[in-house]
């Protein structure tokens, strides 16, 4: 076992930086860790000329990410280009054709042909690593293909995309609109000039549906994922959320129950004793309830080049130890085929906003909808009057399920006295009141 | 591998009986996950006829849990007797002579003999495992040894003793005396009847000295740490800590710099923003520095039955699918030794309790020792005025060694104004602001 361990690092942006430095940062312990050197022969990158943060001299490069795994001086092929079409997916089943095995932090990849590629794997008798693709530095799939192999899981809810997070953040924090708050994301650098993946939820459902799978034992899919992004959040929602006592996420939440999987991504209402109700700015975090060990709870940075690459080296050390799982924690055919819970199955508890006429006997019609979809009010606030505008009127309900709502909203926004159809938040409390 | 895993299973209390049920109730998930069943055997505690919350009709039972590992139907020994002394090291002892594998949850036997007894295990081929043995279902263990491969660990801070959380939040949130707080945790079952190892801090002393040897690559070193326990804090010290921003909590802190590893497991202020403050009652936490994670932060339920018992599954699939780590994820021999940073090397800001006779002058006299060793105030509060009793000052400092702080506290100790040696609480800030 003392026999490097030679790895094909395809793509040098952000993460793929960070990860060839720490590898020659860390030489000396990851040796000692992995119980033999963990050495990047080759690599592969856009634009061989680009001025890069860390230098590729003395590494062999190959034009085409495809040409990696056929070099006999490549183990593992470390594939941090990222896509579910393209380049990506191709170089994932070279790697597996080629006999080597495969590092990745593609969420994007995983959640369109998880199963799939893990079958390939399997076939190959080859490793598919993904720690990288969920919550960067935060070791989430282990945790659950590993560390919770002992429990039966009922939940997990993320925090999984750190734009959003910190546009909720500033939101909130600074009383701005959406749109002002993402122009400073951008400007940061915390969300990218086409930030349609981020702030529509897409990339928080691509994890969601990755945890989800290892959770309940299933295999990745993402197409029974309800998504909603985090546009027709306002400032009001943040101002009325802290008077209830909640917090405003985008969560992703897989859920079992006995009537299937519910997978949702969508800005949630949060109670501020939730531990993910603290969890700011670009910051990552998940709560996974498991039968045996109660609610388990992990923060850290979901994104960037060095966190990301510290789950990188934790897959590449356990490939080099020999200690590495199964992707999905057993095997594919073993992965067990859960159906969708149905809507009108999915209960829970929700916030509604409307925008009102300010005038006498709109309660009352708005009231009459809910109690005719058997809808019981929690609370109704109607702060502030305006002798010409439009009034805010938040609305929390007891549980309820989710047709019901979905119908009695769309009927409110039938309502002449109000503007347009209600914005709902779920009210997401945590399972295990830890 | 799809012979079963036989294990023999030392101690049917709380976690015992809990790992029984849970290998029962989960006997299908695990054995997809394990590929291969998970069977207890055999079984050894005290009392054969007890009344038990678990039945251990048709198991093998020994009288001597000594004789287990001697069974040739037993493949891993799960140690749940607990003590540094008596059976347990003998117990491990004997499993690793008869060469069998040991899962165990015994902190004290780990703190005291961890790097012999990992030592042991690897003369004979075998893993010494004990993800249950801190934070109880936390995987703590398993994410300083795989997860954090790839990171040089800065600091490791864990709120590790349930019960000292629990009698501290009472404390705060019913403004009880130490002495109240503890006899409502006795009543609950929270602290047992003789509480001296949790309230005196030596259990998160034990724990403490495992993780830092994870953290650092090092073997345990119980005798480095400095350890206080929580009796000597009082509500007052809630009062003025809340005002100053910040919540108490027991903390053991590993923390390494350039003169040596610094072990302390002591009361601590806690600023409201870091992630450990909002851990209350029950639950345990930890956040862990990285060089590349940044910081990392892991909530739950740090013992109880299920949560521990759920530690030992993951362990034991671990185990059946041959992918154990080292015990201390290097051997035994390329543990590092590190010097322990000497006191006055030690930098950090101090709370400081005071009382003192309400007459003016004291803080003239207090502060002119404070000037005389160089320690700069950074608040100091005298609210509050008696005519005929005392009053307690309190004074947070800036950074200062804490050679000078102690040698302060003992001097400002004898002023005639001062009834006793000031209370000194350490303010432990998270270091990366996550």
């Amino acid at each position: 076992m003392t026999s490097p361990l030679r790895l094909g690092l395809a793509g040098l942006g952000t993460v793929g930086s960070a990860t060839l430095s720490l590898l020659r940062e860390h030489a000396e312990t990851l040796t000692l860790r992995a119980g033999r050197p963990l050495v990047v022969t080759a690599v592969s990158a856009r634009g061989r000329v680009k001025a890069r943060a860390v230098s590729v001299e003395g590494l062999a490069w190959e034009d085409n990410p495809l040409d990696l795994p056929k070099r006999p001086d490549v183990d593992v092929v470390v594939e941090l280009i990222g896509g579910a079409s393209g380049v990506a997916p191709a170089l994932a089943e070279a790697t597996f054709a080629a006999g080597k095995d495969l590092v990745t932090a593609n969420k994007a990849l995983l959640a369109a042909k998880g199963a799939e590629l893990a079958h390939r794997a399997e076939d190959a008798g080859r490793r598919l690593m993904f720690e990288a693709a969920v919550g960067g530095g935060i070791p989430l799939i282990k945790t659950l293909r590993e560390s919770l192999a002992g429990n039966h899981v009922r939940s997990v809810q993320g925090i999984l995309n750190g734009t959003c997070n910190y546009i909720l953040t500033r939101m909130e924090a600074e009383n701005l609109s959406f749109g002002v708050a993402l122009e400073g994301a951008q400007a940061k650098g915390y969300a990218e000039a086409d930030p349609t993946a981020d702030i529509e939820g897409h990339d928080t459902a691509h994890k969601l549906s990755l945890l989800a799978a290892l959770a309940f034992g299933t295999a990745p899919n993402l197409a029974d994922v309800t998504i909603e992004g985090i546009q027709r959040v306002t400032p009001v929602d943040f101002l009325y959320a802290a008077r209830l006592g909640y917090r405003i996420k985008l969560l992703g939440v897989a859920h079992l129950t006995d009537e299937g999987l519910e997978q949702r991504v969508g800005p949630c209402l949060v109670p501020l004793e939730s531990p993910l109700a603290r969890v700011d700015d670009v910051l990552n975090a998940a709560q996974i309830e498991g039968d045996a060990v109660g609610a388990l709870t992990l923060i850290g940075r979901g994104a960037g080049g060095r966190p990301t690459a510290s789950a990188v080296l934790a897959d590449l050390v356990d490939l080099a130890r020999g200690t590495t799982v199964l992707p999905f924690g057993v095997r594919v055919r073993d992965l067990r085929s859960l159906p969708s819970s149905p809507p009108d199955k999915r209960v829970g508890e929700w916030y509604m906003r409307l925008h009102v006429k300010d005038q006498p006997g709109v309660v009352a019609e708005v009231s009459a909808i809910l109690r005719d979809e058997a809808i019981s009010i929690e609370s109704l606030l109607q702060h502030g009057r305006s002798e010409t505008r439009e009034v805010p009127v938040i609305i929390t309900t007891h549980a309820v399920d989710e047709a019901s709502l979905r119908r009695a909203s769309r009927r409110i926004g039938q309502l002449s006295v109000v503007r347009e159809e209600p914005f709902c938040l779920k009210i997401e409390r945590p399972e295990d009141g830890a």
